[in-house]
């Protein structure tokens, strides 16, 4: 089986790791909708986001149109502690299935961290330590983008607040202590310690949270105290610009070996990972430059793109955020208390549902005891 | 502080790889003591060790004068999936601690049982399939050795049963889940399963157990079971000889540099890693062709380089396997059921023992509190 031309892992050098992001949007003939303010519903701008997020990020979320948008040096020099990740050959696996296919998948599990939120993490931490901040907050529902974002800002020297969505907390016990050792401060939500969660918990008592609720606790944290900010590690543009790291590596891993993919997979919770690994060929096939089948899978249990509507929604529970237009179950929902903590946001990037809405992209759903099963 | 010549991570390619195992042995001009049948107390012969042991592995663990023996192309290709493993220059670290010194460390954790008990595993799970074998059984501490060989065992279809140390079986529940994902069964130790496993727990109601207790249940087991045979995942020669991969690509990544280490440290259990780690370096140093000091780290609660006594003792509990000679604390001994789990055997490497008492190399303890303090 074994093809002696391509490795098992492609592995880039370090000085062949991508020295600039690469924002989508820009290869958008129709650009993803604008966040809209809850109260005026007119398009939100820099300095009312900037109450909420950081400067550059606020300049990066709404930044439509630059392509390539330059990665700070002291963040290159942080990926190099586990970037490039390697690019694997399955052959095991393509033996195992008996199939003709030849799957590849990029493997983003090779940090201390654990996953590929590591790469918003860590971009997210710098640019609000360069603002002189003292310390983020955010919402987390597997623990693996907290995980992250605890070990950016322990890096940074940043204080870290992280709300950990209630069922979570409770099954991942380990998770919760890693983000404390890297000296977060972790709350289960809904919690009593927020307006937005004590009035969750008096209307819905005994609930098992959502990521939905977690955001409302995390936003409320930032804007009542001095020196915080938010932030976010998947949904948001700005969180799939970083991530397309995953995607430029997987595109250069494979014009090394001269290898042209016909179909792109991705697992879709908020988008993160998706449109981070999907952002260079989607870019190619807007420019036509390039055909794939790109596929986004989500869980049967929080089937946004294949059950969703597309339509204006807030990003939270208590519907303190901003509106954006997305495939959306409603920013009510509260998913079943089920294993995939992190796959279970409402909601899905603004710009993957603009794509997937114009047809650029195809979605799936699949439930986690088949999965477990067919493993 | 970053010096651009060396990476952060030197990865070797698949086909630099070592296509032999190094044993050690047969560059000590004085040899390890050799196994005592603990009836007669003569050395044990390779048709008594078929008996526990499959018979390819009875003859590595006997050989004390073939230098290289050659990585069967199967177990090559296992390798594969996850080695070379990366060298790491630890560039933050160094910055951290503001020292002068270049620290690099080998990362066996980048395979999926999550550490390097695989190179172990897969060889004798091979071995034992190659002899037409239904399964093995084993002991395991903290479980990273009763995971790595689960994951073999499946790869190889063949059946599985570990015992636990059952103060780890309590406090690492999803160790413990993971080997039974991949097939295993999983038994707590000491256990009613065994007629060893009854004699220890009316000795000692309520014991927590250790590895010695777990051995003699393992190889109760086997030998009493058609078509099993009992494998161990550190301590023996075999064992050594396999992780021996590690130093290799270790040696071959700093040579490619130019690189000579002063010192190389290794944390010590029953000596798989750190034997695995030194073997072609101390292989250098035993032929007077370079000289090094290498230590070995071990855990206070589990000291037997620095407290144990260098002596024939049983290899476990129940005193069913043979007498090795080695730095021991006594085969009934019971360690502190403290979270280092798979540092807590209360013999060592009958190699390790020999170069150790032969001045080859130093031994120092450190308490687990004073490590996490000092993270």
């Amino acid at each position: 089986m074994k093809n002696e031309k391509i490795p098992y892992k492609i592995y880039l050098s370090e000085n062949e790791m991508p020295k600039a992001w690469y924002n989508l949007r820009a290869d958008m003939k129709d650009k993803p909708a604008p966040l809209l303010n809850p109260g005026t519903h007119e398009p939100m701008t820099a300095e009312e986001l900037e109450g909420v997020f950081c400067s550059e990020l606020v300049k990066q979320e709404l930044d439509n149109d630059t392509p390539y948008i330059e990665i700070p040096e002291a963040i290159r020099e942080f990926y190099k502690m586990y970037r490039p990740s390697p690019l694997v050959r399955a052959y095991c696996l393509e033996e195992k299935l008996q199939t003709p296919a030849k799957i590849y998948y990029k493997f983003e599990g090779n940090n201390t961290s654990g996953s590929h939120k590591l790469n918003s993490a860590i971009a997210q931490a710098y640019y609000a330590k360069q603002q002189g901040l003292k310390g983020v907050t955010t919402e987390t529902g597997a623990g693996q983008w907290g995980t992250a974002l605890s070990m950016a800002c322990s890096y940074f020297d940043l204080d870290c607040k992280v709300y950990m969505v209630k069922c979570s907390y409770e099954q991942k016990p380990f998770r919760r202590e890693v983000m404390r050792t890297y000296g977060a401060s972790v709350t289960p939500s809904p919690s009593m310690e927020t307006e937005v969660g004590k009035k969750i918990l008096a209307e819905h008592p005994g609930t098992t949270g959502s990521l939905g609720c977690a955001i409302s606790e995390a936003v409320e944290k930032a804007v009542t105290n001095e020196g915080y900010r938010y932030v976010l590690g998947s949904v948001l543009n700005q969180v799939l610009l970083h991530q397309s790291i995953i995607g430029l590596e997987t595109k250069a891993a494979l014009d090394k070996y001269g290898i042209k993919p016909d179909i792109i997979v991705g697992s879709a919770g908020g988008g993160s990972n998706l449109g981070g690994l999907i952002a260079p060929f989607m870019g190619q096939k807007l420019r036509n430059e390039a055909d794939y089948r790109i596929i986004a899978v989500e869980p049967a249990s929080c089937p946004s793109f294949t059950r969703g509507v597309y339509a204006y929604d807030f990003c939270d529970t208590g519907m303190v955020c901003p509106l954006a237009k997305m495939y959306t179950l409603g920013s009510d929902f509260i998913p079943s208390a089920n294993h995939a903590g992190g796959l279970r946001y409402h909601g899905m990037s603004s710009i993957l549902s603009k794509l997937y809405d114009d047809g650029f992209m195809e979605a799936t759903s699949v439930k986690q005891t088949e999965v477990f099963d067919a493993a």
